[in-house]
């Protein structure tokens, strides 16, 4: 059995953020060498998520809606996490909705994934450097 | 180690479907061969869900109702996606609650999985084929 | 391939509760030898979650006062899951928001964390015994 881990570092210029990561998780594949296996993609920070879905913009604009009507940012009285002096309790609560990791089917070297899949860092809480951890096992 | 993978195609008669696939991944398992592993079952599309719970009808109704109340699917106009001529903006956030993806343990060549623990594809933007991928590795 | 299974019971005090079971998977961990792999942890019952986040006793105030907005326990009669005679419609429904498992990857024979991630139980129907499963392959 064959096993690659690599972190992917992230600082996103706003609040919340959504990037296309597909590409870098095939970098971490295709530096591992494996050929049939699983691949573990997994936000290392508790206020972001990493998450399968479409690249089109006016999505992305509904996801951020839809989360910050589901648990808004303000008030951040709202959120009894804020009391530790945070202001990021909303985004605890998003990153839930969103999930924190994807498993990714590896058959003939390649991210098994359907036509439209994407993978995407969601950031709940952005404006500093973040990280993803890429875990390939296999063979 | 073995690695095994097949698809399973749906074709769903109505927009929303909940359908029990344990049976379908179980034969999958058997056919891999495979005693102590991991199976992931996902949907290869991006408006279905792969999730794991009670296979009762009172609850497939509360669900099917609960996720129309948090991301409704009419008015259309409400989700910034359906600009691309899409009407299925809903669909992509229901599934986002749901879930892309289950990994279920393997154990002596059968599915571990608890006495209620049913596997699910859930469909939210149905009507026409769509697959699931199940990916087994182990020994 | 080396694989290991564990499973940790809970009863919790009250219908809902968040358990840190970190420490239990490390065990498992520590048990299995596996030095590098995935460590799949999910509960077994449907009312139940194990997931990843902060353990920080407002943030817990918050999940379950929000998850109680999301999907409201009472009246019970609001669910259909409850004509069956259960009382634990809701429960159902607030596992799905929280997700039923975690892969984390195992590095050097440790789990694969970021710094503020704990592996928590969340239990939305209490006060019985239940399990939680801990699979581990790897090498």
């Amino acid at each position: 059995m064959k096993s690659h881990r690599k972190e992917l570092w992230f600082e996103t210029p706003h609040r919340r953020d959504y990037l296309n990561i597909t590409a870098q998780v095939e970098d971490a594949l295709r530096e591992s060498g494996v050929r049939e296996g699983l691949c573990l993609v997994n936000a290392m920070h508790i206020t972001a998520s990493v998450y399968i879905n479409d690249d089109e913009q006016g999505l992305l604009r509904d996801y951020d809606a839809w989360l910050e009507q589901l648990a808004p940012h303000a008030p951040t009285t709202r959120w009894q996490h804020n009391l530790t002096g945070e202001d990021n309790g909303d985004a605890h609560l998003k990153r839930q909705v969103m999930g924190r990791e994807v498993v990714v089917a590896i058959t003939a070297g390649k991210l098994d994934l359907g036509p439209w899949e994407q993978i995407f860092y969601g950031e709940f809480d952005g404006r500093r450097k973040k990280r993803v951890l890429v875990k390939i096992i296999g063979e």
